[in-house]
């Protein structure tokens, strides 16, 4: 059992006993250290972020938060909290205390419980700055990466601006749910008065696989997802496509790596419609396997030259694969590692449905814009997706110490 | 591997062979007869329909349609083919062929892929009728029970009538959300032009035990929820509470059971910010054990009328388990059977997070309704949760054979 599994305030009148076990979680955050991790729990600290190259794990709640304060110090007390929280949630701890803090007994507890008995279940957390952020109220307009251009409009793009941006955002991925939840939640309730959640998504699957020992996930039309992902084992590739290189920007995103997410909602009714030869067309993949058309397994290199008894390419012209392949956009990869979404229903018989699509890149007007433009413009699944929503974000390198925090290097 | 892994279709220019490995799901349905059930697959078929006292898988996937057709053969037949398909899917099968259907190519496939490969994962489905099916259009009027008359209103209600009510619900409960989802999408594909989605909501953890063997899950407010619900192995009490009788109304629902369902916000924010002493005394039980604040263990029972120094109840007059507690209600009780859920965030900065109640019960005249409206009036719960949507469904008893089929006895 990793969490502590009392609370230290048990029956009727007893409520003084409560300050017994109540631990104020600021000052049990030096606990948190680098350490070797155990199973199930995923290094919070290193070289890099958590949550980027870690393999995929099967749940997620996303959150972007607007800054309502101009107090910059606030600002970085908060982030300082937000960290001394995370390291402990990652090793399957609380965010805080709780019991009644400090002796007090009208005062909160400092974690909200609901994971209390969980296990750590491969909680990773990955904070990333937002355009937004780099305005005149923290003094930070100077160290604004180029690259955290706000993305261009592309052509059919639905964007609902409140779904959309943010000032920080925090990825939280495990295998339980409840502990994804969890951890959003107390960041959210550590940071009352300083951020507001601005939106929220949760996603119930993996759609990409982001290592080799991982089995290729399927998204919501049927197809597996992920199988010409950037994958954490390629460490050559990911040095050239993930991560930020000294001299790419300004000092303290060294190391780091840009975080794309569209909200893209699926239609799955009229999808649902069509005959599985449409729907091998416009991915360029067979649907059982998830061969190139132009292929028999799952990971042979699609070949766009071939054609078919009909003189026509057997992998169209405008087929998802095919525009969005390297060789089609300058050698440009990314790591993908989005979720599927159920939103309910959306008041016309139609699930709310679709791909947070989530994706890693060292340069996104060198990555996604690209691409994104070409699909924008060519692709035929664009017949049955919708852009909803559409975040950027610069997600800085890992913490190596316990007294680093969440972004030292960019206040600094 | 229970699902098939191969599609039928693979490679480019072997559109033809697609029509091998076509299956008709009708053809195939006869497969899916009562049968013991293999390790985490839940038998289709018995005395009660699954879904209800089966051990509370992890999450769920609720749906509810209105019927959009006066054509009563239509539904018969979709009631048909859902019950095939469904049986299919609790066996960890497909819905139905994944190929190109009857060997048109054109056709669309007639199951939607995403679960390929994905284990049973405890599937159960569990249908259920809203008392609009029971109007003019399908001569059911005389048929209506009269356990099923319309929820009243509750002081305090903030429902939104498009995400209440409905004719038809389906509840969709699995270990894997994707297995949940893609069992609800299927229906609703297979109902297409006779059924229309009207709501539908995911609920990402349970927030009750259904049996002895299960440990009490966490809600929102971080609370041990289910501690006093009814039991699976509670047969007795099931009798009396869960399962309707025969002479209670009308034959077709004999050793059936009435579904309410509440969608409640809860307002985390808020309750974040109260303490721990507070907390507990809103529910009149500890938050780390669970255990009534006059007792020590979880299961101890509460004892309502012990004092404590100040003379005042130790278990408060407003508390939830008080109020909702069988010795308050004349002896009602009802099994409950809800999930958290987190659907995003409200546009004012706060995570749109709740539980989504499910109840099942033998009258919900004589339990949810007499419960509720004490709660309604009285529970120092309710400044922190909202009811914002509502359903009640008649839900038949169980299917014995694989030629039996989901409302048969109700249309008979
Ligand atoms: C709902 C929307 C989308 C769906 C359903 C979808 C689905 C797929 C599928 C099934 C594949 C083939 C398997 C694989 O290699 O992963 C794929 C590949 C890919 N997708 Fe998407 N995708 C979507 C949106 C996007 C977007 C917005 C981008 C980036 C702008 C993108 C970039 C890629 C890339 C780079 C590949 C790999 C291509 C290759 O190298 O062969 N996708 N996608
Ligand atoms: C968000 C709303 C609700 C929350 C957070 C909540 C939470 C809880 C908790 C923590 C318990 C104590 C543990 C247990 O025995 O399960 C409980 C008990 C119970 N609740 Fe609720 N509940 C909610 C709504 C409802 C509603 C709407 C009903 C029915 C009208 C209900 C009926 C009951 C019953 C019958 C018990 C058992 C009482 C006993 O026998 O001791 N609850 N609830």
């Amino acid at each position: 059992m990793q969490r502590r599994k009392v609370i230290g305030l048990a029956g009727a009148g007893v409520v003084g006993a409560a300050t017994a076990g109540a631990v104020a979680w600021r000052a049990t955050g030096g606990e948190a250290g680098p350490a070797a991790p155990a199973p199930d729990r995923i290094s919070f600290y290193g070289e890099r972020q958590a949550g980027i190259i870690t393999p995929a794990q099967d749940r997620l709640h996303f959150v972007a938060f607007d800054v309502i304060t101009k107090d910059r110090a606030a600002l970085i007390d908060m982030l300082e909290s937000w960290t001394a929280a995370a390291a402990r949630m990652a090793q399957g701890k609380e965010a805080g205390a709780l019991g009644a803090v400090g002796g007090l007994p009208e005062a909160p507890p400092e974690d909200t419980g609901e994971a209390l008995g969980l296990p750590a279940a491969d909680l990773t957390l990955t904070i990333g700055f937002g355009p937004g952020l780099f305005d005149n109220r923290f003094g930070l307009r100077a160290r604004k990466p180029a690259a955290l251009a706000d993305l261009p409009k592309f052509p059919g793009d639905a964007l609902d601006p409140a779904l959309s941006g943010g000032d920080i955002c925090v990825q939280a991925c495990a295998n339980d749910p409840q502990v994804a939840v969890h951890a959003i939640r107390n960041l959210a309730r550590i940071g009352m008065g300083v951020v507001s959640v601005r939106w929220s998504q949760l996603g119930f699957g993996r759609t990409s696989s982001t290592s080799t020992s991982q089995a290729t996930p399927r998204n919501l039309f049927g197809f597996k997802d992920g199988t010409a992902n950037l994958k954490a084992e390629e460490t050559a590739l990911l040095d050239d496509h993930l991560w930020v290189r000294a001299g790419d920007g300004p000092d303290w995103m060294t190391g780091g790596s840009y975080l794309v997410t569209r909200k893209i909602r699926m239609l799955v009714e009229p999808w649902d419609r069509t005959s599985l030869l449409e729907q091998e067309t416009i991915f360029g993949r067979d649907k059982g396997e998830g061969a190139p058309l132009t292929g028999k397994g799952e990971f042979d290199e699609p070949d766009f030259a071939v054609r078919g008894d009909d003189n026509e390419p057997v992998i169209a012209t405008t087929a998802h694969v095919r525009l969005a392949h390297p060789t089609q956009n300058g050698g440009a990869r990314m790591l993908r590692r989005g979720y599927n979404f159920v939103d309910g229903s959306d008041g016309l018989g139609r699930l709310d449905a679709g791909l947070f699509f989530i994706a890693y890149q060292r340069d996104p007007r060198r990555q996604f814009v690209p691409v994104q433009m070409s699909l924008a413009r060519q692709d035929q699944l664009n017949e049955y997706i919708r852009h909803v929503s559409s975040g950027i974000f610069a997600c800085p390198p890992g913490l190596r110490a316990a007294d680093d925090f969440w972004g030292r290097s960019l206040f600094a």
